[in-house]
């Protein structure tokens, strides 16, 4: 058995992950961090738990987490990068699901998160931790930076035609709409029932901290720097994330080319559904798995692409990649624990 | 393996049930019956299955059919009794979700359903399928007549104040609100989107079939006929049904007590999760779940026990408890593919 | 015109008693009072008022209010007690929406409120501002305690059993679900969207304060002490309450009669509804206006009637109850700024 | 008082304009024409409209619909182009909420309906009911086509960037959500609660017919062709439309100096609601108002605006501004009935 810790574990992502892994054969969850709640059980915290696990949360202890193979790290921004070195120090491997670990180059990180990064060398160690980008560096990592739910929405829905060379790499435009757990547990007025609900809007318009992961990924597949427009929505559900994404195109295609450039771009990919020509994703068809659906289209007036991508953004958008990662890194079949369809209702 | 037809599969009742056999590691799905939609997979459908479960759906084949272990019948009322009498007599076990063979009595049936029932003598055998209160007799059983949504939350609600013979039978009231997977999947107005949320109501007031299910069964527990008053009502939400359930008490009591009379009467059973004295049930601790959470309060001022009992309406409503009912007939671990926490968020 | 000051009218009461006074012909909003937006505009912190309403928010001066004709006070429990007897001597009448002053006896208060009355020489001058019930006192009041939201539904469902003598008095219960604007707009975790959504729960069984309320009014009407179950429900929408009422009664009747008896008691009344037999209320129908709708159905079997009674909280339930209030205290039609039909969608 | 007949009154447009028009001071109501509800009350299929405006719907009568001043046509798509020419014919002045009689060009129309036009020469007389655009020529008009939802969001959001000159006309990409009631009150799968609420799709990707109607306004006011990228979504929510459009400009601009055209654009435009620099519109400022809410962003490192405009798709998008229509062909005050704030909650 995985002996793993999540520390951050009553977060929505953590709280994700324990219930990812209470339904997973090869691991023993064998600590619950969390400040706010330590002392109580996880199933006070969280109901759904009951006669499930009803184990204690804990603040971290360094010697305790030694005895562990892995921790996921769920923590608010910063905190993570202060446990980290420690962790791998005490040698577990880490799969951290902030952003502090995302970036080849500090640079980048420093610029849109306003702060100095702490511990750049790990950087250079560190993988994105993207499987259908990355999975043998994945493999081999001990630091994964567990990729953002609207950059593995986004990134997925335009890579391949990057990688097909059919984008021009100018006016890329990816809008994409959330749920609320997207924002977290955190009290704000702004996700108060009254306040949320029956309403959508739009925000960090222009400077979403998301849109230099994406630019990191989808440059690294171009070979040449690309700038895009990324604006986030929030919309009234709890689950799920959908990108469309404006990508114009270098010469005349058709929605049949396009469909068939992204099943052979995916073939091997269980967890991405490129859909038929005329079929669009829906985020209740992804609410719940580790699925990320993909809907083709072409515009033939613009020569342009039109993709809409689909992914529930606390699973393969958060906890499910990460468990995703687990896999890989411990040499079990990636898709254990994750094989399912995800609850349509 | 156990091979299962799931008849009536494209409703809801029916595609939960193949949510959740797909995730059962003894069950093979054989037959995916569905006359709205044969010739079509499933996966089209309901595209969250893609990847997962990519049958086609059919028109019912007795034949076929012959070749399983076991028939889950999700018809449409009336359907079920003409197809249920031939799976049987190839040699099926049936678990039926209508409320066709639910009732020990012709008489009531027909009373509350307006019809004639065909196959009376079948009523003989078929077993309530309430594993909480039937649980030998289901292990035995042939046919199934498993419980209604409403039914299920009621009983186990109000069931250990008569069993423990505490409860006045007389003006027992249960308040029930449902959740709108409930009402199927079959287009009305006033299930469409825009008429349906952001609002509440009552219906079938004093004449809701569901009335009749639980008077029997609460019947049967006190040793005499019980009447009540049940009410439905339709909620803004998917998934859930929240019984409150008033009980005037024949002598003084306390929550405490009733409390843990509650505990002791369900002290095995995993799928009730009562709450300790303060404690309330919410839907979401129970969606996507197989469990029924019962809190219990007590009205000192009237001598009056309130009862709170909350499951998922489509889980231990309707296809967990079907499932959990073919493992009880097939000697499985009644929890196989069921103990898990639901999805929370 | 009839200057007016709100205070507290940055809470959801007191906001949408900004929205019906900007409607309302005879009234100038002259003080907007809030405490935590004093200083910014009223259009700032609920934006839909852009253009129609851009007046500054500010801390209670009372000098200043004492230019004004009458004060709303929508203010936290307790707060209203010190500010309400200044503001009446400063020769203002006062429309209180808190729970201050809505009692006979101020035992009752003490009990269910758990502190001591500040003012309990108030509560024989101020009058219970329910006009179906009391408007001739209402039209001379100087004080008025505004109704609660699930009293208001629960006493105007139930009173024509009662004033009818065909009630019998024990045994009777209110079962009454809310919208969550009902909990204000203060942040707590049982409100944010994502953890109220999709779910539903009773709440405060057996001890919400409201119930005390309601006891007053029916006992009054009743012309002896009654005692009821009262049982409050949060479900995920954003206005509405539903009350099912359940009335034991002392003698055999049917729905024809029933109705007609709420019909002939609410004859005069503009903004009461009663359905005709078969019909039933939905939130819906009264959402965003002043109506109170109730459907009165008869338990043959049981001798009892099902009364369901439905009305917006923030319309009904407070500030449309207080504009009505002012209306009959002013000499101006009842109607005023509140005969409209709801928004529906 | 002008007399008005509203045709296809029970649709969503149809009930919503009832709504506005039972406050609007100077219209009595003659005849709601309803093909399906012939003979029933409005009030009994909206039951929120009792008390309010019990009338009895009926079938299409010209010779009654002759005594008329005005008729709203909200009939579906074909049958209005039928009836129009005959109401004109009867001296009514018309405002048609279907897309007949919006286009300059029947090749147009032609192309994106897929049909001949049946009475093209009415083409040439009838004008685009966008009061901020063509306010002079609505004055003097007999027939009205009134805008779609979309197009109102879309056209309003950029028309200040190209008439200012400072738009590129290449590239322009409008990405648009629509709430439930966009789509109407018939029945269909995709608007079922349970296959409706919790999740976000796009569909018609790239072939709307309102993109038809958004570049003929654009090129009319660029003085060049333009072809967009239109991409409509629908939200889990009853009202609102929010649409982020993206612009490349044609030199470098700042945020203020793009919301100061703006609000010299818009600077006589009540209905117009210009935000600052930072803030950016909701749907729950608009929903149930009249007004259009538009937030400018500048994305410097792209040299591209961001503009998001939000409104109330059956009110701004629909019955208000058919409204607004008829106010200034009757020469009243042009907010008459609709200067109110909207619900917010």
């Amino acid at each position: 058995m995985i002996k793993a810790a999540v520390l951050g574990a009553t977060g929505y992502a953590g709280i994700e992950l324990v219930r990812l892994l209470t339904n997973h054969p090869e691991v023993s969850i064998e600590i619950l961090g969390s400040q706010s709640f330590a002392g109580q059980k996880i199933s006070d915290v969280y109901q759904n738990l009951r006669h499930i696990l009803e184990k204690e949360c804990e603040e971290l202890d360094l010697e305790k987490a030694a005895r562990c193979d892995v921790a996921f790290t769920a923590l608010p921004h910063g905190a993570s990068k202060t446990v980290i070195p420690s962790l791998l120090d005490k040698g577990l491997k880490v799969i951290d699901l902030s952003g502090d670990y995302r970036y080849d180059d500090a640079a980048v990180y420093e610029k849109w998160y306003g702060e100095k990064h702490s511990s750049p060398e790990l950087l250079k160690e560190s993988v994105y931790g993207l499987p259908e980008l990355h999975r043998e560096k994945i493999k081999k990592a001990r630091l994964i930076g567990n990729p953002g739910c609207y950059t593995t929405c986004s990134i997925l829905g335009a890579a391949p035609l990057l990688a097909g060379k059919i984008a021009e790499t100018k006016n890329i435009i990816v809008d994409a709409k959330s749920g609320v757990t997207g924002a977290g547990r955190g009290l704000s007025l702004q996700n108060h029932f009254c306040e949320c609900t029956e309403t959508t809007k739009a925000y960090k318009v222009t400077n979403h901290r998301h849109t230099s992961e994406i630019e990191q990924e989808l440059s690294n597949i171009a070979g040449e720097p690309i700038i895009i427009s990324f604006t986030p929505h929030l919309i009234p559900q709890k689950r799920g994330i959908l990108s469309t994404i404006y990508v114009n195109l270098n010469r005349p295609s058709s929605a049949e080319e396009l469909v068939e450039m992204y099943k052979e771009f995916y073939k091997d990919e269980f967890f991405v559904r490129v859909k038929e020509v005329g079929e669009l994703p829906e985020t209740k068809h992804v609410a719940g798995s580790n699925f990320v659906d993909i809907g083709v289209c072409y515009d033939k007036r613009l020569q342009r692409a039109v993709v809409v991508s689909a992914l529930d953004n606390i699973v393969k958008g958060a906890a499910g990649q990460a468990v995703q990662n687990m896999n890989l890194m411990f040499g079990l079949d990636e898709k254990t624990a994750l094989a399912n369809a995800g609850f349509y209702l």
